[in-house]
């Protein structure tokens, strides 16, 4: 194994992520890091014995190269604000809200992660986009099983990378595969460590089952942000955004025509989805929440920017049908994270998906009138 | 490999639990049933080939023991309504709702199966007992990672199996361990085949990826139900109800505080939850529909089953606090099905299983009045 300084041996300690092994652990875990960083010979000795002993970790340098990103913030660490109204084209990188990319640096040598939407917003400038691939393998339509359903993703991945500014595999398709499937999809990630990767999986349980999903998805697998359903509420979905340099996106109004049954129940005079844009802007102190909603319904869309600045994750379109123009419109506020346009069978089945992705793309950008 | 008769083969051919290997099919798989019987032997040489070229089926002999199980009922097999109020004391075999398990062979000579609620309210009289003992594997209180979890859920299976009609691992637990996590819920099933797994997995997404997740949880983990998010809607609950043959629990007021922020919001003179209520009902055209009403909201439970006869789940006993004989009158009408008490906590913590289980099992008989 590579030689490596200490810093990143203590990340490795903190949050790696741990394939079947101990996965305790959370949020509050920059604590025992400090803690722990007086004795780093120890340390070594600890990182380096738990990385042996760890057959599923199939690539020790992975773990070193992601770690900054695994460290979670001390809560004095500067707060980022997800609701900023910045127009895109002016800002550069002395946008103040991007200032933790070159603050000093912090007590005691530690690496400071950025969050989530920075990142996002950061690439979304440098690479000029705002759409996300979706990376949803269809046993019936690509052959091989999870190792097919890995190469086929591969393959979509480095085809579109330039074009994106996140990856967003949703968990259903990958866990038809059973365990080959979770661990095609922790291959899969290492693919494109550049990229923000965003786990599509809607889950919402009690406060403790909700701590070992947050666990799951956040440390297990490695993932940057997540969707999360509003059904159970907010002291479920708080088990998600403790992590506050992970983004996490509120179910408000969804892509299928089936939304209107229950997020369509009017109550107080307003719909049900727009309780939970208020209920999520409630939950927003650490600026890592955004909302879904459906790019198949640009008049809700709309509706809902209407009442906050939230970060949207605009699902629906392509397969789905969803009206490009009328939704980016309608979500766009001059935050490059304001906006994250999903699309994911038209791309990964596409003959040509660094084609498909790049009109895509220049048709989202087209939309939001500040980029030709 | 054992000899075998053509029916188990078939059985196998159609929904096997093929862990990362070809996931397609589901519940329309009955058509290909009746093509491909008449071709026996070319059929047989497809299933050896099939099972030998998956490596991760560890126990093929397992495949037959539950092939009954898993093939789907054809739509001209009688169907069984889950709203029976029979009174439990006075049933026998001779139930008119049990006629599946002895009706005449059907054309063919399949091996029919039984549905899920049929199944739990056999078991249930069989037993004597309305408990469901919840399998949470939580790192912090087990050592040794997935296979810990494993070997301390398998002697919970085995020391509660005779107290139970009813298993429900959850999902977010397994799946902190990653791979190795869904590697042993596979496993931790085979451990008791005569008693039903209940994954506790609260999924919902659009109708699409809403099949994936049936086939990961009825296909691939071969579980006999699951619990449902309503969020979505009728489409997105439409893909798990298709598969006539397993319990759907769709999510209606749930055991934690935050289930007052979305759940009771008032539409139309009425909460949230019994809007959804309502909705479930209109999906229960197989019977094979119920709800997760928590028990620690007795008035709730007693305000939903004022309005269906669905099957109950009641989580919340135990760890969660819930008021036991208070939920258990209300949810109770003299259904087998109609309250299924979740322990979870309590019960798998216990210094010894058996009994705690045991004492919960007699203080759920009492609460319903027909059993001392």
């Amino acid at each position: 194994m590579q030689e490596r300084g200490g810093v990143e041996e203590i990340t490795v300690l903190v949050d790696k992520p741990d394939h079947g092994g101990d996965v305790r652990g959370g949020p509050g875990d920059h604590v025992e890091l400090r803690e722990v960083v007086a004795d780093e010979c120890r340390l070594e000795d600890e990182v380096l014995g738990r990385i042996a002993g760890d057959r599923q970790l199939r690539k020790a340098d992975d773990v070193g190269a992601r770690g900054a990103r695994l460290v979670h913030p001390a809560d004095d660490q500067p707060r980022i604000s997800g609701q900023v109204t910045d127009g895109w084209v002016d800002l550069g990188e002395s946008n103040p809200h991007n200032s933790i990319l070159t603050a000093p640096s912090p007590p005691l040598g530690l690496v400071v992660p950025v969050a989530y939407f920075d990142r996002l917003r950061a690439l979304s400038r440098e690479r000029h986009t705002l759409l996300c691939v979706g990376l949803d393998p269809d046993p019936d339509r690509i052959e091989g099983g999870a190792a097919g359903a890995l190469r086929h993703c591969r393959d979509v991945v480095r085809q579109t990378e330039e074009h994106v500014c996140c990856f967003k595999p949703n968990s259903a398709f990958w866990e038809q595969y059973g365990p080959d499937g979770w661990a095609a999809l922790l291959e899969l990630r290492d693919e494109a460590p550049d990229t923000p990767f965003l786990l599509d999986a809607k889950r919402g349980d009690m406060d403790n089952t909700m701590r070992a999903y947050a666990r799951a998805v956040f440390g297990t697998l490695a993932m940057d942000a997540a969707t999360v359903s509003p059904y159970l509420g907010s002291d479920s979905l708080r088990e998600f955004t403790r992590y506050e340099d992970r983004g996490v996106y509120v179910l408000c109004r969804t892509s299928n025509p089936g939304a209107r049954d229950v997020q369509h129940l009017e109550s107080g005079g307003k719909p049900v989805f727009e309780h939970v844009a208020v209920l999520a802007e409630g939950l927003n102190g650490a600026g890592n929440i955004g909302l879904v909603v459906g790019a198949t319904a640009p008049a809700e869309v709309a509706a809902i920017r209407r009442i906050t600045a939230l970060p949207f994750l605009l699902p629906g379109v392509g397969a789905q049908g969803g009206d490009v123009e009328s939704a980016v419109r309608a979500a766009w506020n001059g935050d490059p994270a304001s906006c994250l346009v999903a699309a994911s069978r038209s791309v990964i089945y596409a003959s040509k998906p660094a084609r498909e992705a790049e009109a895509l793309k220049a048709q989202i950008n087209l939309a939001t009138g500040v980029r030709a």
